[in-house]
């Protein structure tokens, strides 16, 4: 099923005619680097985001415009021109833009990281942050607003290259450009997709009048919002129904805004399942897979695999962990939580005050259960895919706990290459419940108390149960892939415009 | 107009007829003492809400059933019976009940503060609390529920000495006593009345399944439930929606719950107006408030007075005061801050911490802008109504920027009572704003820039725009004083009645 990419993309194709889609996005799918001899070098980004949109971007030879990242990469984004990617054997093309680094620190560092970023995961603590300060209000306006602009004025230009085109704009970072093209030119279909949660209106309402309004101005500049659950695309209509008292009907999920007509839908990502096999079965993989092997024998496997991300919940984990060593001793010695976290954001305070949280937390549980012979948690902080690929294959349960989450693609990796029939564990507010929640155990992720009991009820399961789960899990992450993905928002797109044709007429 | 409550008061008693009211609150209105020589002893307690019930009381000749307290209420509790209060011309019957320490101590400082009181004012740090641990578990299952339980039993039997009752239980205390008194008797019109705000489904979700759905089928099972805004009433619906995927009636604002019709209402309480002019008269606030004008002669004095709860935002409230000397050091030494606050819930580790960080902050300021002859900050944590209520009649600017407030008192009593005209600074999140925005500088709790800007606007506001202001200020909070808060709650319920009885026939 999984296999069949090539009649996908051609259906794609098909949806698709001689349109062409303008991707943007903050971060592109490549690095671009010159090695010692001065050539220009790529490397692959990580993250289970970059590889869906890089399957969507083969598929459908799209031009994916993302921020300069590194002073080599500015000097190609100063040039102002796409590149062909692969060299070798171009599938897509990629154009970098130039955002000065004071303004791209207030647009990245200051407001869509924490600001936004904390809202949506309702990861403030009101009682302390945020203060909207003076150097938060220069933010938006030089940086929030300035990079958005810089993004619409690059998307507009490649759009013009190309008949209907479609613009699709990924993320918390580009809320306002559909506003800023729209100022520009009226040719290109615009769809915004939000990858992570979208909150109720009360708590959006942090952000100071003049923003919220901007920013959710931004948003129906759009043709088309997607979310990544129904859940979510309500919160988003709650908002613009309570912050801009506009006409919603919620059957249909059209918000009218200034004569328009705005669709709101969920599009639930997925992985993409071909290139995450592939990469499971490479040697350094294996490898990792052989050494994780060797040394847990015989030890029930708890993994997670996370940035070190505060709406993670990475400590909870590690307390119902530590609830699960106090009520049950007698997996003392027997079972390992391996904590796989990647660095992240550690520009930001609040994220480096996080890091430091984990790592106490970590030795306090080792110190007060570990023996000569075993340490509880197995704990590193290191980019490194391919060790987190290995436990992926190897975990019995497989803890996915975030506060609140867009997707978890986590949830989605971890079942379809799992070897062990291993357990998903799953938070309520992880936008994967939607679809994975039958063979899951699912969990609050606030219920430290039942989330140790579901760590229990994981570890002693039959292998029968295991099995029927497991095997469920991994149909249900097969069926809805990174292509299906794509093709269910270009079916809308066009039926969409079908609609707005047959108004005009 | 205020000083009618004659009127008021004969029209409550056409309203009420021969029914009487049973009012359930955690804390009651008075304390019991035993003097050195043994004889019992009361005090009135202190707080907006509670000399607003009182009013309530003493007009309708209530029962008003609330928790012992001390030693010597829990053995007046154990006898059983109401005590008619005062003593010597006994307006109303107090009735104690007796909650075991271990129960209350569950109940109140763990499930009711902090947990549902942080909740329902979005000040958790869902990165960091709360962790619903075996604790909590025990806590909700051994103490709220039982001590809800308790409540139910003794209002049970109150409503049971009286033709059509109307029990009137209060606050989030009491989220689930109505499902155990109706597990009871049939017979009294149940009406819940929630004094704070009310949080949107996701914020809810924080508490385990188990938990949210008692809670909210004991709210669905009065007759009646009432919030302090039509904001909050709608997050309420919005909860019965989403939560329970009940039947819910928008534009009736009525949900459909178990075959009953549940009716949803915003009843904006006010103050006692009477009660606090003759406080603001006494000899004690005269003293306080000379003492006042003598130290800060010539200074605008910028005023808050409240809990030290960290949903008053006081830290935000001093940063912006300290951004407005930064923004303008010509009011060195011209302004000053009085932050009169009381001690609060000091057995809870939060509010503890929260007492520390202001204290903090007091010393920061006050050392970076103070000068020999000029302290920025005056500042005390102490339980001195008379002083609170001698800054209210002298202020220049009143600060009430709570992150979330079900209404907030203090924002009415100051205009009342100011002789100043005064500049009302008042949250976009206070209750209040419903009713006092047009005449208050508004301002979203969480930006601190604008804050420190609305602060500068008042300090300089024309003589001739504060008195608008402030009689405008004045006439509202006239208008809906308590008693009138209490006849809009009871032309309802007959009506509702009438409703019900015309269903039957």
């Amino acid at each position: 099923m999984h296999g069949n990419r090539r009649s996908k993309g051609s259906k794609l194709k098909k949806l698709l005619e001689d349109r062409s889609i303008i991707l943007v996005s903050n971060r592109g799918p490549v690095e671009f680097r010159q090695n010692e001899s001065g050539e220009l070098e790529t490397r692959r980004g990580g993250g289970g985001l970059i590889s869906a949109m890089t399957a969507v971007s083969e598929e459908t030879r799209a031009t994916w415009i993302s921020a300069a990242m590194t002073s080599t990469e500015r000097s190609i984004a100063q040039e102002g021109s796409a590149i062909g990617f692969p060299g070798d054997n171009p599938l897509y093309r990629i154009r970098l833009i130039d955002i000065p680094e004071v303004v791209y620190n207030r647009y990245y560092n200051i407001v869509s990281n924490p600001l936004l970023w904390f809202i949506h995961h309702y990861i403030w603590n009101f009682a302390e942050g945020p203060s909207i300060t003076t150097e938060i209000h220069r933010a938006w306006h030089e940086g929030y607003v300035v990079a958005n602009k810089l993004f619409a004025k690059a998307a507009t230009e490649e759009s013009l290259k190309h008949k209907d085109p479609i613009i699709m704009l990924q993320d918390y970072h580009l809320f306002m450009a559909a506003k800023y093209i729209r100022e520009l030119t009226d040719k290109p279909f615009l769809f915004h997709f939000t990858h992570i949660p979208w909150a109720e209106p009360d708590y959006l309402s942090v952000l100071p009048l003049e923003m919220r309004l901007q920013l959710m101005e931004g948003m129906l500049s759009n043709d088309l919002v997607g979310f990544q659950s129904k859940h979510y695309a309500s919160n988003f209509l709650l908002c613009c129904k309570t912050l801009l008292d506009c006409r919603v009907n919620w059957k249909k999920r059209v918000v009218l805004w200034q004569g328009r007509e705005v669709y709101v839908r969920a599009y639930p990502i997925s992985i993409d399942y071909n290139s995450l096999l592939r990469t499971s079965e490479s040697t350094d993989v294996l490898k990792y897979e052989l050494k994780l092997t060797e040394e847990n024998r015989g030890l029930s496997l708890i993994v997670r695999t996370d940035r070190s991300d505060p709406s993670k919940n990475i400590i909870r984990g590690f307390r119902a962990y530590e609830a699960l060593l106090s009520k049950h001793p007698e997996l003392k010695g027997k079972v390992k939580f391996l904590a796989l976290l990647y660095p992240t954001r550690e520009n930001i305070e609040e994220y480096r005050n996080y890091r430091n949280e984990i790592e106490a937390t970590v030795d306090e549980i080792n110190r007060r259960y570990g023996t000569d012979n075993w340490s509880p948690i197995y704990f590193r902080i290191e980019d490194n895919y391919s060790e987190s690929v290995a436990a992926l294959k190897q975990y019995d349960v497989l803890l996915v706990n975030p506060i609140f989450d867009g997707m978890n693609l986590v949830s989605k990796e971890g079942p379809a290459i799992n070897s062990r029939n291993g357990v998903l564990v799953l938070s309520d507010n992880a936008g994967a419940s939607a679809e994975l929640s039958n063979a899951s155990l699912m969990v609050n992720p606030f219920d430290v108390d039942r989330m140790a009991d579901a760590l229990h009820r994981a570890i002693v399961m039959s292998p029968h149960e295991r099995q029927m789960r497991n095997d469920y899990l991994k149909k249900i992450v097969m069926r809805n892939d990174s292509i299906k993905w794509l093709h269910y928002q270009l079916k809308d797109i066009t039926s969409l415009e079908k609609k707005r044709v047959l108004a005009r007429i």
